[in-house]
């Protein structure tokens, strides 16, 4: 039985008004005619490299392994960054080599790739659009079962570049974790950088309603499971679908009502 | 030959801006990597039950039998309210149970479960998001021809949960029908909840050039085919694509022009 | 072995908030079960049948050959306009006969079918959603490798309704071109209608470093090839990834900055 092709992820700033994701699609299309293409997102932020290091971290794992996840924010385009292919965990990324990939590179047994077949872009590759003309092709490509070296030279993990993302600081003596808004959704639900284990290192057993996070001079009190747990219309914090601490509203926009933004800071205590 | 897996259909209000559509695509393919899955629409008002069980009962027959439609529009997600399978006219739906199949309910021959197999869940499903963690596991089973008391247990129909629907009322001695606005579409063509059936029980034969509609003060006077048959930029009404009752206006903006919002009453005269 | 189904694209000013994309593809997967189908766009705005001629050029050649798009940007809906079927290139154009069409008419060897066989439509189709009762099941029905005959009959392609579109002038004598920009995309760059084959006209050699855009009294010194090369948040132009010149920000949206809108002139010199 023939072996079914790749699954290929589509993660961009691109928006879906103009025809970009739409010709990276006719280009996967075409060069791997039965490839199954899943849109991740294509309403990253213009040129908001961390914004998509973030959801591509919280989502790939939700793929079959064997899936090539094609990120394309790229400022740089055209520019002297390379395009970098990187291998966790089964799953296999192309990306601009920009720090797309940092909260991956934590993980072990990782194995990098840098870009230098060209002869597999489409002719005559524009410098302004490789999504279209390098991206799609390397994806479909890889696609069709071909080995990770036939579109590179292996290089070291360690020679990707990394940005700096805001960590939560825990604070054990004081029982509190400092911490900010790394990301807000579209219910305006604000994901912090507190993820569950740092509650497990901050303190074994603890009472959940007792727990305290202030944000924005607001105190929300206790720590829920589930919205529906919530005063409607009121704000609670939870543990979210990513596993990372949120600050929620039960039927309602947390990032209106609190006003909430990327960056700020916020100051979980256990008690 | 090996039978094709069914078509799954996706009706949620989570947007496309982040992970969450892509990662419930995820886990359908990880599940049934032959699925099918058609977007219904992401855009639903976040909560809004109400939008969601109109765009459902416009839509599902126009997909072949045997499609599995899968709607998240679930504010009691993590809450006590079950899942629940309806069984409609060759069609699965898969929501939660908080009246998002009302319209659906007068429908005959129906069927209905309530899910309790919450093996086929992904392990560790959160109380935040089921449309991956239990939804999508779920349709991804059914897709494969599994019977629908494999995903739980048969449930009387009339316990389903029902909302609220406005209804147009028939005055046949005034020859009138009262309605109200039930959506707004995208070029702002406002559907009331007015059917063609209705006309017909106001009176079997009538002028179409004669009739009336009376919304926000303004008077539109004729039954239109086609929005090209109204004079350009000028309100006119016609029975739309959903066979209801729609304000429109010709080359413009109805819902910008006349000020209209989803409630405004209507009066529709037959002349 | 069994032929692929043709590959369909969609290209509409439905937006994406209601169920009429979703329902068109229904409809497509109804009548051909193993149809694909690629999302071009959704965003046209309403009723912009030039915006959706110029995507529709610069996209269909990425695309495999065969492939069947589906044009329904139709403020003629239920009027005497004609549907056509257009033959370009080895690829399948269906759109209603309102200068959609336009770019592709410069093209060699088209052929051109008015659409006359109403028994492929969906039974009773509306007079005002033909993308879902009569675009879609023509769509599907050519899919399965149909002769184009098989749904109407040859026309004279010069018979196609076309659009006025602006066309840049070149002035060999005085070294410019007076253009204007044509559409502007999620980023907010600016694509104008001087295409590089012009330049070429213009003069066989020069100087990129030299060449000067001027628009909205902004003057812009030195053709870039890539965003990068431009100063970060200062306006610059490059020919884009259309083959367009194109009014652009390095990490930023020349839109906003420049205030700039479709229609607006820009004169290019040569020095």
């Amino acid at each position: 039985m023939a072996k079914m092709p790749a699954l290929v992820t589509l993660t961009t700033d691109f928006g879906l008004s103009d025809e970009y994701v739409g010709t990276m699609k006719g280009v996967l299309i075409s060069r791997a005619p039965e490839i199954r293409i899943v849109d991740l997102t294509h309403a990253i932020p213009p040129f908001d490299v961390v914004a998509a290091a973030y959801m591509l971290a919280a989502s790939y794992r939700y793929f079959p392994k064997g899936s090539i996840h094609v990120v394309v924010v790229d400022p740089g385009v055209g520019g002297p960054r390379d395009v970098v292919l990187l291998l966790v965990d089964g799953h296999l990324f192309l990306a601009p080599d920009n720090g797309l990939l940092t909260l991956l590179l934590k993980k072990k047994d990782l194995k990098a790739f840098k870009i230098t077949n060209n002869e597999l872009f489409l002719p005559e590759a524009s410098q302004t659009f490789h999504g279209r003309d390098i991206f799609a092709p390397l994806a479909a490509h890889l696609s069709k079962g071909a080995e990770p070296d036939t579109v590179g030279e292996p290089i070291s993990v360690s020679a990707l570049q990394k940005i700096n993302l805001p960590e939560a600081r825990i604070d054990c003596q004081e029982g509190r974790i400092r911490g900010s808004i790394i990301s807000i959704d579209h219910f305006g639900n604000a994901t912090t950088n507190i993820c569950r284990d740092m509650l497990a290192e901050l303190g074994g057993s603890f009472d959940p309603s007792s727990c305290l996070l202030t944000v924005k001079g607001f105190s929300i009190r206790g720590l829920n499971k589930s919205y529906f747990e919530g005063v409607p219309r009121r704000p609670l914090m939870l543990f979210n679908s990513r596993n990372y601490l949120e600050v929620a509203v039960n039927l309602g926009c947390a990032a209106k009502m609190l006003n909430l933004l990327i960056g700020d800071c916020v100051v979980f205590y256990l008690n």
